[in-house]
C-alpha cells in the first residue's frame, strides 16, 4: 500500500534540511507587511510573573481619526490572524475581514478609525515566542513567559495611551477576539464606548479545552518540535498541519460538510487508501498543508493556551490582583526576568519562590465555587458587573462547536442580571459553525452595524 | 519551561529499545484470554478485491444454547473492544457489557445464547494485520487488504454457519456494532429476526470521517509507525496516544465535562504549563496512556477506514455486487492475493487491471445522486428497503458528537418509509455523548431488553 500522506511530511522534511545550505528558511511574519509598530520601551509585567524586558505591536488601520480621538474601533483577532483586516495601499491583499471594514459597510470606516493588532505572543510583527530575547539576541522560543488574554489586552491600551486615545467608541472581536473585547472593558471599563463580542464566551470550558489540548499535544509530540528551539533548524510542519486539522474539524460544522462534501471521493475509481481519501478528508489535508509553515508552532501554543485560561470570573480577577500585586513589588526591586526564573524547579519550590499559580490562601475558596454551578455562575456575574453599563452585543453561532451558542447566552444573560440594561443577544442559524463570523457578511455585519451605530 | 509530556513520550520509547534485549514486547490480544477461536480454512473474498488466505474470528459467548438453535444473539462489538462482553469462568475479567449480559438484564442469559466476537481487522484473537501472513511468516502490517463492515459481517455468518445456527433471534450492537447490526440484516435478511442499533448510521458522514482521519493522520505521522511495519521495533505509541485523545473528544460530552472536570486544574498553585494542566487534559492524557499500548495500532487504521467507508445505500450495494461478482470470478481463476496485486501501480492502470473502486461505468449514476440530496436519501432507502420485515430497535443519545442523532432519526424515518411496520425510536438525553452506550445501563437496557423480548 501507498502512502503519500506519510511521504510527503517526509520529503518536506528534507527539502529543509536542503535549504539550510542557503535557501529560504520560513519567516512567520512574511505573509503580512506595510502594518506600523507600536514599541514599547518599558520592561511589561504578565499575568503570571513574567515579564518581557520591551514588545512591539504590529498594527493597521483604517478611516480617519476624528479631532478629539473618539471615533477609534479597537479590533481584535481570533487566535491566529494578523492585524491585516482589511486591505489597503501598503498591502493590498484582502484582510481577514476585507467585506465588513470599508465606507457604509460593517465598520463604517467615513465614521470610525479601526485599528486592528497582532497580539503579543503571535508571530505577524508583534512580539511572541520568534521575536529576540534581548538578553541573548536568540529567540525566546519556549524561554517565552506564560501571558493571557488580559496580558494582550493590557499591551494594546498601552499602545492607545501612547496614541493619545484615551476611549474607544467600541471594542470588537469574534472568537478569541471576542474574549479581549470583553476584557477589555473589564480592565478599562472607562475607556470602552461599547463591546461587541462575537462567537466567544466569558470562561473557557472543558470541552474548548480538550480540542485546543489535542491541537497542542499532536504538535508537540512532533520531534521537530524540539522543545520549541527550531528556529535555526527544521520547523515542526508536520505537526503543525496535525494541528490545524483538528482545528478545522471545530472551526465548521457537520451541516455544512454534509452539503459541500457528502460521501465524495477524491478519486473515486481507486481502491480506498488510508491517506486522505474522501473529499472532507481532502480538504481537512488541504487546510493543513496551507497553515503549517504559516504561523509560528510556539504561537499556536502560547496563545492557544491563554484562550484556555481566560475566565472573567470575580475570583479569579481576584487572583490575578493579587498575583500581579505582588509580582510588580518584585518587578519594582528589580527581581523581574522574562520567565519565572524558577521554571524548571518542582512545584512546590516554584509556588514558594514567585507568585505564578493561585496563592494558597485563595485557593480554598476557589475550590469551594469550583465544586457549585450556582457558586461558579454568581462568580462570572460579579466579575461580569464591572461593565454592566456599557452597551454590549453578544452573538453567537447555532452550529458553532468550538464556542457552543450557551456560552453566548451566558455572557447574555450575566450581563443582563448584573442589570446591564443594553445588552443586544442574537443567534445566527448559519450552517459555517465558528468560522461563520468570517462568512456571513450581511447577517453577523448587520448586527456589528447596528450597534455600533445606534445612539443610545 | 519544563515538557514532562514529551519526556514521558521520549522515555518509553528508550524503555522499549532497551526490552529489545530480551524484554517483553506489547502484545495485543493480552488484554483477552479465555475465547475460543473459529478457523476458516478457505480463501476470504473482500469487498475491495483483497483476499484473505485464511482467517480466524475469537469468539465468546454466554447463557445456553438452545436444541434448535434459535436463541442466539449475536453482538457486534465498537472499534476497538474485543470479544469480552461479560466476565466468564474463563476470564473473570468484567467485560465492556458486563452489567447488559446475564440472568434477568438487558440480554437475558436464561433466554439467550450471546455471542460476541472480535472483528477480522482487529487485534483481540481475530484475524487482522498483527496477524501472520502464511505466505511469509511474517506479519501483515499495512500488506493486510482493505475490509468493510460487510466483509466482518460476512466472516461472522461464516462462523455462525459453521456452528449450525442458520438464523438469529438478533443482531445487536453500538457504535460500529450497530453499523455491523444493520449490515447482517441487510446481508441475511433470512437469518437475522430482530435488529437492534445503537448510536450508530446507516452511511458515515463527512464529520465523523474527519474525526477518524483526524486519528488516523497523527498515528501515522509517527515516525514509529514506519508504513505499518512496526512488529519487531517500537511501536507508534505516541501516535496512539495523541489518537485516543482525540477519539475521547469524540466519545463524550460537553454537558458531562462540565460537571466533571468544569475549570479546575490538576495543580492550581503551580505555574500554567503546556502540557496536561486542566483536569480535563489530565484525563484525556490518562485515556491515551491507558490506551497506547493496548490496541494494534494498524488495526485502528483498517477498522476506522472500514467506518468512513460504511454505506448501506442501494447504489453503494450494487457497485459492491459488481465488484464481487467480478473478483470472485478472478479467486476462481486462482488469481487471488492478499492484496491487490497492483497496490503501488498508478490509479488508472490499477482500476485496469483489478476491480478495487468505483467502477467507471457505475461512477457518473452515482456522481449524480450525490450531488442531489433528495436522490441520496431515496438511495440510502431503496437500500434499507431489504430489511422492511424486520423489526428494528434504533436507539440514539442526544448529546453524541460522533453519531449525532439525526443519523440515528435517518435510520429509522428511512426504514419506516420503506414500509417497516415494526421499527422502534428512542432519543436519550443522556449527557454521556457517544460512550452513553456503555454506561447507561437502565435507559440504553431497559429499551433493549424490550425488544428483545417482545413477542410481534
Amino acid at each position: 500500500m501507498a502512502f503519500p500522506c506519510v511521504d510527503q511530511l517526509e520529503q518536506r522534511t528534507q527539502k529543509f534540511l536542503q535549504s539550510f545550505d542557503g535557501g529560504p528558511e520560513p519567516s512567520y511574519s512574511n505573509p503580512v507587511s506595510g502594518y506600523s509598530l507600536y514599541q514599547h520601551n518599558e520592561p511589561f509585567l504578565l499575568d503570571h510573573g513574567g515579564i518581557l524586558p520591551k514588545f512591539e505591536i504590529a498594527y493597521e488601520s483604517w478611516g480617519e481619526l476624528n479631532a478629539d480621538k473618539s471615533n477609534v474601533i479597537l479590533l481584535h483577532t481570533g487566535l491566529s490572524a494578523s492585524s491585516h483586516a482589511k486591505s489597503h495601499a501598503a498591502n493590498t491583499a484582502p484582510g481577514w475581514w476585507e467585506k465588513f471594514i470599508g465606507p457604509g459597510l460593517a465598520i463604517d470606516t467615513n465614521r470610525f478609525h479601526v485599528i486592528c493588532t497582532n497580539v503579543i505572543g503571535g508571530c505577524y510583527g508583534s512580539t511572541g515566542p520568534s521575536s529576540i530575547d534581548p538578553k541573548d539576541n536568540k529567540p525566546y522560543a519556549t524561554r517565552f513567559p506564560i501571558i493571557t488574554i488580559f496580558d494582550m489586552v493590557r499591551a494594546q491600551f498601552d499602545m492607545l495611551s501612547s496614541m493619545g486615545i484615551h476611549k474607544l467608541h467600541a471594542s470588537v472581536g469574534a472568537s478569541m477576539g471576542g474574549m479581549q473585547s470583553l476584557a477589555a472593558a473589564l480592565l478599562f471599563k472607562e475607556r470602552v464606548g461599547k463591546v461587541i463580542s462575537i462567537s466567544a464566551a466569558a470562561r473557557s470550558h472543558p470541552y474548548s479545552i480538550a480540542l485546543r489540548f489535542t491541537q497542542r499535544q499532536v504538535l508537540m509530540a512532533d520531534p521537530n518540535w524540539n522543545k520549541g528551539f527550531y528556529y535555526d533548524k527544521v520547523p515542526p510542519h508536520g505537526g503543525m498541519k496535525l494541528a490545524r486539522e483538528i482545528a478545522t474539524i471545530s472551526y465548521r460544522s457537520g451541516p455544512e460538510w454534509e452539503q459541500r462534501f457528502g460521501r465524495k471521493r477524491a478519486q473515486p475509481t481507486t481502491t480506498p487508501s488510508l491517506c486522505a481519501d474522501f473529499l472532507i478528508e481532502t480538504y481537512l489535508d488541504h487546510q493543513g498543508e496551507r497553515f503549517c509553515l504559516q504561523y509560528d508552532p510556539n504561537s499556536l501554543l502560547y496563545v492557544s493556551k491563554a484562550m484556555d485560561m481566560f475566565d472573567l470570573s470575580a475570583s479569579t480577577s481576584a487572583e490575578t490582583a493579587i498575583r500581579r500585586a505582588r509580582n510588580t513589588l518584585r518587578l519594582q526591586e528589580g527581581k523581574g526576568s522574562s520567565a519565572p526564573e524558577n521554571a524548571a524547579t518542582p512545584p512546590e519550590e516554584q509556588a514558594a519562590a514567585c507568585v505564578t499559580g493561585t496563592p494558597a490562601a485563595e485557593l480554598k475558596a476557589k475550590e469551594e465555587i469550583q465544586d457549585d454551578p450556582k457558586a461558579q455562575l454568581n462568580d462570572l456575574k460579579q466579575g461580569l458587573s464591572t461593565i454592566k453599563d456599557i452597551p454590549t452585543l453578544v452573538l453567537g453561532i447555532q452550529s458553532d462547536i468550538l464556542f457552543p451558542v450557551w456560552q453566548q447566552k451566558e455572557v447574555a444573560d450575566c450581563l443582563r442580571e448584573t442589570g446591564n440594561k443594553s445588552v443586544t443577544y442574537y443567534e445566527l442559524d448559519s450552517m459555517y459553525g465558528h468560522d461563520a463570523f468570517l462568512l456571513e457578511i450581511v447577517n453577523v455585519g448587520s448586527a456589528v452595524k447596528g450597534h455600533l451605530e445606534l445612539k443610545e
